[in-house]
């Protein structure tokens, strides 16, 4: 037995993306029953030169989104980080989602061999399908997930592990 | 083409821990330049009911370590947490490595459908092999991995993803 390249993938994300999405319902939640803006926490950041927690929001999405771009070849839609609040962002994760779960296994099984192109402002990489899932997308996306929670939970919202890891779809 | 669960497991934790070890590294080198001891930021953590870095160091260890000896069924080391220092991480972060890296291929490759018992203090889990690694292990290492990586660079040690995200074994 054997793994198939979607099922490192789009169910993976799936699942982190739903998660994050709750824990952000718990901000909103926690922010409401303490009587402060949940949205003024989107600027919250470890340290000075790090990104905010709209970033780390951010790029949780374009991660998945740009994995499941690559490896199917299909079109992902554009967000042009004009998010100004929660539920903008929640829009944003339900849009990334919406197109995650819009390509067909057919089209991500298989890729492991062929050559995935990621550009960066100061140049780019080339990766094989497989390394680039286990190597540097899905690291990638929990990084920032993982941000994302830490950020809110440093603002003292009720988060625990479980919460991070979300349930199986 | 697939993936055998080998490569889901040894490689990407090997890299993970690696990186991990260099962070620490480029903790004690921070430290040392700016005259501070860097075992003192052992106990910081992002808020006060969260572990501390020295915890979050010792499940990115253990993370790995109970999963490659749950799917392959060879004893694991035991370790018992008295690390009081960073040279004391290392210690346990490269014991870590030369125990996952002893576990043969052919003891975990073929385990995706054999299940695995996940004990916790307040009950267990049961999971498939597969669903554990993507869904359990893999996620809760790269939590640990992130939460240790975002404690030191928020004390201002000069990191940035690529350190986090390690090098291809």
């Amino acid at each position: 037995m054997t793994t198939e390249l979607y099922d490192l993938t789009v169910p993976v994300f799936t699942r982190g993306l739903r998660a994050l999405s709750a824990i952000l319902d718990k901000a909103v939640a926690h922010a409401a029953a303490t009587g402060v803006d949940a949205n003024a926490w989107l600027s919250v950041r470890l340290i000075d030169d790090m990104n905010p927690l709209i970033k780390q929001v951010q790029t949780a999405c374009d991660s998945p989104k740009l994995c499941v771009a690559r490896l199917s070849r299909v079109t992902a839609p554009v967000h042009d980080d004009s998010e100004t609040t929660i539920a903008d962002l929640q829009n944003r994760i339900a849009d990334t989602l919406a197109f995650i779960g819009s390509v067909p296994r057919e089209a991500i099984d298989g890729q492991e061999g062929r050559p995935v192109v990621v550009r960066f402002p100061g140049g780019e990489m080339t990766f094989l399908g497989q390394p680039y899932v286990t190597g540097f997308a899905v690291p990638n996306f929990y990084f920032h997930l993982t941000m994302a929670y830490g950020l809110l939970r440093a603002q003292g919202v009720p988060l625990g592990k479980r919460d991070y890891m979300g349930a199986p779809g």
